[in-house]
């Protein structure tokens, strides 16, 4: 009897137990561990080396292989071509029609044609040629991971427009791929070379801002006109599957780096909230005649970091707003704001002897749009421009592509792959900069549970403090 | 054998599922139900009834006994006098040099000379008064909801400075007070009276940006100059010893009027970041000589609601940032914006035949700052303008108190006092908008737990449609 009191109570407590949080879908399995998710994250194989500060021998040209030449491959392979010591060696897409339209553009930039590679699984011909050392991968975001994974296992290097992945598992096994085969793994964001967050960025080393403790960021861009533009509706079809904020990057990447996340900092935990779907289903009814959507029109994801800082993003592609990647890092001493026009707070006493910034403390707001701080404004727009932004502004704004900063993230990549440097990017940021697309969701799907963040670098966080960019 | 094994795994089940959630300290007794932490909510007991659409007997005079009468105690006694049909007739507070202040300003004023109660326990002897109807709260936070409990157990409506509440505890308290003794109790939230506050919750009534989906609202201001200032050093001492948002109201109140809460929606659930402590650990060193402060540089806390929709609020009072209430609302057709500038952004089709908003969509944005849409700004500014401020606006920039908004929301409440009406602010709206004091406390102290926000109404959230203001 007592056996059955026992038995029946052990049963009872370990169904109380095992229902006391609510189960969701995730690509890694996982924990709970005192209330936080905690994914599995799976430890460096054997012969496997950190990538940290990895660089590959120098090469006199670099020949690149283009997969997914929609309008955004086209776009940057236009760039690309502007760009001294680059060859377009061979374009693959699903679609012949895309193809052609790239071979017309290489042709008209006076160069020889791609070799061409058409059709669904065509990217593996590419990657497995002996005549192609960068993959740049344009495709849909389902198979950024899959193609990139595919062309570091066959000695490529890999350039992944973002986010660089759409699950943890696709992250980790972007990190292992580019470890186990000692290849580059890029992601291509180009808001991290923007005039303002390179000065903004400049700002922060430089001490100006003192100790930055909140960043934030955005993707708010009423993408209405641009739905139908997606070959078969992929990025719609994306957000009708996934809740969260799926496309974290273009905010995340530049705070990140001004934030010293893994170069000095980690990521430690993430909430997400999202509001129901609202002009977001009638999108999706609209383009897609998908009854329901699993994105909502708002997303706002918060990540708290090792050093005891915190950063905020957000994300909402359905409109009724103007365009805004919000962009504002925040320090003990000063901040610098962007969106929706740019302004500063700076104490004076972190710039002694500058008359300009004499009479500043950092209750007030320094902006080019007021006749009494004009002064002080191009004061710090001018002394705190970012050097890599100086060095390549001209030609930026003559190639152009987002106002220059396409022309400057493929520059300095070409650069430095050509003279054998470290990449500005790596496949940490890659990985760390994607992961809030799943990690939002777990939070959102789970009645908002905090959720740990991987540590892609396995450790290797602290190893280095603050982003530089390598020169010869 | 069998038995003593199966005990044995009991044992370690119950102790391995006890450790799965952090324990906290917490107002009320919770449990942790599907990974949120949920508090208990005390029933309504026999014999009280929903305090919603109270109103009490109308008076010709309101009687007026403030409690605290520093700073902002004398500030808000000054509007006071300023408004018909008030007296003035009990002053209480710790020392006798503030009634002394309160005393000189009273006669100044021409009016005959305030009933006086000094010390610690004076408070009670004023609540106990017949002569008083309105007890109005300005002492420190961490006697607001016990005197506020007092005097309404002794038939006294109250008004109180904000947050109403430190504790979910006290929240319920004021809540069953009110509803026991059926007599108001109205926190004292002056930014819902703001020019643009009351803007953007005209626009938002009358259906020009669409459904409201997400709100920001703030409280960032570098209180520097004022630390010493607090009796006691009331302030600080709070903070030094509480982590979380402990100012939540000026931010949130707008916030929650513009989105129905408690008036057709509700919060739902909140979690909550805070950076570590940098700038406060500084304050707290410099005007209290403390060692550590519980409250961190930055603190941002999401809320969710029942219909789909979030609030995010943030909180900084330790410097490094110009003043900001943030203070925006984003609708499916339109948005206001009001810090560092006002801005809208409109749907024309919202407003159809209004030659001036013609040619907007809501990738727009209309400025006063842009010689491109001042037309349309203007226009916003005059057609949507709250009818509270039309009627008040002469005599409030008159009295002043924060740019007119301190006499609009006495003006109101006396009014609503006098005629025997609802006030706009009631005692569920003081709960609701302090209770994230302590949840947001909860929430960081668990490492970003998520918590189910209590609901004060007690099932009436949705008895309402949007905020009224009576008039007779």
């Amino acid at each position: 009897m007592k056996k059955f009191y026992l038995l029946a109570l052990l049963c009872i407590t370990l169904v109380a137990c095992s229902d006391n949080y609510p189960k969701v879908e995730s690509s890694m399995p996982y924990k709970v561990v005192n209330g936080t998710i905690v994914l599995e994250e799976p430890a460096r194989q054997p012969g496997q080396e950190s990538m940290l500060n990895y660089a590959c021998e120098p090469m006199q040209t670099v020949r690149v292989g283009l997969i997914g030449a929609g309008g955004r491959g086209r776009g940057n392979m236009g760039v690309l071509m502007q760009i001294e010591g680059v060859e377009i060696t061979a374009v693959c897409d699903l679609y012949q029609d895309h193809v052609d339209k790239a071979q017309k553009q290489i042709k008209d930039a006076g160069r020889p044609a791609a070799r061409e590679y058409v059709g669904a699984e065509a990217y593996k011909q590419l990657c497995e040629a002996d005549d192609i050392d960068l993959v740049y991968i344009c495709t849909g975001w389902q198979m950024h991971a899959p193609i990139a994974v595919y062309a570091l296992d066959h000695g490529k290097h890999a350039a992944i427009e973002v986010p660089a992945a759409t699950s943890i598992k696709e992250c980790w096994e972007l990190v292992d791929a580019s470890e186990r085969n000692r290849r580059h793994c890029m992601i291509l964001e180009n808001c991290c070379y923007d005039k303002f967050e390179l000065l903004a960025l400049n700002m922060k080393q430089k001490g100006l801002l003192g100790e930055v403790f909140h960043g934030e960021g955005a993707y708010i861009h009423n993408l209405d006109p641009f739905w139908a533009g997606y070959t078969d509706s992929w990025r719609l079809d994306f957000n009708v599957k996934h809740s969260g904020d799926n496309y974290p990057t273009h905010g995340l990447g530049p705070v990140c780096q001004s934030m010293d996340i893994n170069r000095g900092d980690k990521m430690t935990k993430l909430v997400a909230m999202s509001t129901k779907a609202m002009n977001s289903a009638e999108v999706a009814m609209r383009y897609n005649n998908n009854k329901e959507i699993a994105e909502g029109d708002q997303v706002v994801t918060l990540i708290s970091t090792e050093n005891g800082h915190e950063i905020l993003i957000q994300h909402n592609v359905y409109g009724a707003r103007p365009y805004n990647r919000l962009f504002m890092i925040a320090g003990t001493k000063g901040m610098a704001n962007k969106y929706p026009f740019e302004w500063f707070a700076v104490d004076s006493k972190q710039a002694p002897g500058v008359a300009e910034l004499e009479k500043y403390n950092p209750e007030m707001l320094i902006s080019g749009m007021s006749e009494s701080s004009i002064e002080a404004f191009n004061y710090l727009k001018q002394t705190y421009e970012h050097p890599v932004w100086t060095e390549h502004e001209q030609r930026a704004l003559e190639v152009g592509g987002h106002g220059g900063m396409d022309y400057i993230l493929n520059s300095r990549m070409i650069y430095c792959l050509r003279n054998g440097l470290p990449l500005d990017i790596n496949v940490y940021d890659a990985a760390q900069w994607s992961c809030p697309v799943e990690l939002s969701a777990l939070s959102i799907n789970t009645g908002f549970m905090p959720v740990q963040v991987p540590d892609f670098t396995r450790s290797d966080w602290n190893k280095t403090q603050g982003i530089t960019f390598a020169h010869k």
